[in-house]
């Protein structure tokens, strides 16, 4: 995960489950994230790390978890075609990345009082 | 993880990083509270379904990260001795569990309208 980063906010791992098939997380974020902006998953993949099989098995377990698509792509072949995030994709990336802000805003203070209690203010 | 479970309020992993050390996320803080409870690291890491090995070295882990003891314990060789909540971890527990709360309550609203927008307002 995100062992070893330090953000100024605390926060390094939020994950919203809404249903038995459908929850996100900062993995599946950013992946929804990097698709938008390459228009490419295995571009996206890359970005991250990932294989391209595993950034498309990704966007199926997305898809179906959320039983309607969010990525939208035209594979083809050695192509390995285009992609998009659909409406939905977007709903959803917007929405955690709400609720990420927001719970930055939340815990601020408990990750400042703890900070403190630890010594740990000085570091970021 | 948690995957599998679903709960109304949407958040099934909040993990918090204060240092490039010391961070908690839900095993960690059941493993306190269980400690706290139990009076013991045996029995909270089986209530947790850990072995003994595993949980000792979450403690120490906790312990060295953090910088100071979260738990005392008097190891004692078979009998695996007593152990107890210290004043700065009783302090991690409630801040997380605090921290747990407000972010439940900060993402509220998007959790609702994602649940809605998938038509998952039935489930749980």
């Amino acid at each position: 995960m995100t062992n070893g980063e330090v953000p100024t906010g605390g926060l390094t791992h939020l994950r919203i489950t809404l249903s038995e098939t459908a929850y996100v997380g900062p993995g599946r974020a950013d992946l929804l994230e990097l698709i938008g902006q390459t228009g490419s998953i295995s571009a996206a993949g890359k970005a991250m790390g990932m294989s391209y099989k595993r950034a498309w098995g990704l966007v199926q377990a997305l898809n179906e978890g959320f039983g309607r698509p969010l990525v939208e792509s035209s594979r083809g072949g050695a192509s390995q075609g285009g992609a998009q995030l659909t409406a939905s994709g977007r709903l959803v990336l917007e929405h955690y990345r709400a609720m990420q802000d927001k719970t930055r805003q939340a815990i601020a203070q408990d990750v400042a009082a703890l900070r403190q209690a630890f010594d740990m203010s000085g570091k970021k």
